[in-house]
């Protein structure tokens, strides 16, 4: 979504994470941290984390400016995304990783196995609950995640809600605001890119 | 430190976070997520991360560069300060959250009380001790943890070292690139401020 909003275009290769590719030898080539997203630059770097390759391509290509303008909108967006990132997208995974068949001994991102924890599912699929509820209010606020502008938060948020559907949490329908900004991002072109 | 280093001086008041002062309708006034650091700005406005003081005093107080320079060099950074922050701090808080008595009924940060999960202080224990290996062969490769210059990366990662302790986990005694690295960091003005 980040790069469609930008406007690139990069030659795509996906990597089959529900059959562990990300674990295999050949992967862990290009990233030792056995984790997508990794962006190749020309000159071979690999940038291996939204984090690194946000940050690039919003120094290397600024408009649209997805990391905010002025000092205080990138103080408050990199604040949301982070928030949404450690409360909303982490709890879903490890409600998701701690229970699903597929990630039997493998409950943590990364090349070392450590086994499910049931609990932790329960408490992840209860912190992704209370996020959404935070997430409803702060949106009954303010138009976007981060503020008055669409941003990297309002798209780390857009998959933390379809990631959600996974563990089979969806929108309240008493989260109206949550409801309204959602529609409205769905239907952004790098939604559907 | 990150303040220190960019040679700033900020009021400080102190959170007593082992009596939950973070959980009184007080503080919840200043930050409803109940963590800490705040900076409060002279207008007002409270930025309740680090992500969001770092990048707001990079901005308003370029110099030194604790982000990066280059496109590359800022790219960089984040991913490391972001690998530091999930596998390192996040894991040691695990471990520390979920057996410390201190903790018991308050095991994620936050207003929302989770009861302690002991398995997952076992797993953030070990994720951490895997940590510290990652970083010591990171940093036989690099002189500071975000390549060729020092960085938030590096006041992370030191902060990381230094919490660690409370889970008595100390770096490895043949882990001597870390411990050069550490002897360094621990020896700037900024470690003591």
């Amino acid at each position: 979504m980040f790069i469609a909003e930008k406007g690139l275009e990069v030659e795509k290769r996906e990597v089959d994470l529900m059959n562990g590719e990300q674990l295999t030898p050949e992967f862990m080539e290009i990233n030792p941290f056995c984790t997508v997203p990794v962006l190749e630059l020309d000159d071979g770097t690999r940038l291996r984390d939204n984090a690194s390759i946000a940050r690039y391509l919003e120094e290397t290509h600024p408009t649209p400016p997805l990391l905010g303008t002025t000092p205080i909108e990138k103080a408050m967006i990199a604040e949301w995304d982070m928030h949404v990132l450690s409360e909303g997208f982490a709890a879903v995974g490890e409600a998701f990783r701690n229970r699903s068949k597929g990630f039997k001994g493998r409950a943590t991102t990364g090349p070392v196995g450590f086994e499910q924890i049931p609990e932790l599912a329960e408490r992840g699929a209860a912190r992704a609950k209370n996020f959404l509820s935070l997430l409803d209010r702060r949106l009954a606020e303010t138009e976007f995640v981060g503020g008055d502008s669409y941003s990297i938060a309002d798209i780390t948020a857009t998959v933390t809600i379809d990631f959600a559907g996974w563990i089979k949490l969806e929108i309240g329908d008493d989260q109206k605001a949550l409801r309204a900004w959602y529609d409205r991002m769905a239907k952004r072109p790098s939604y559907s890119a």
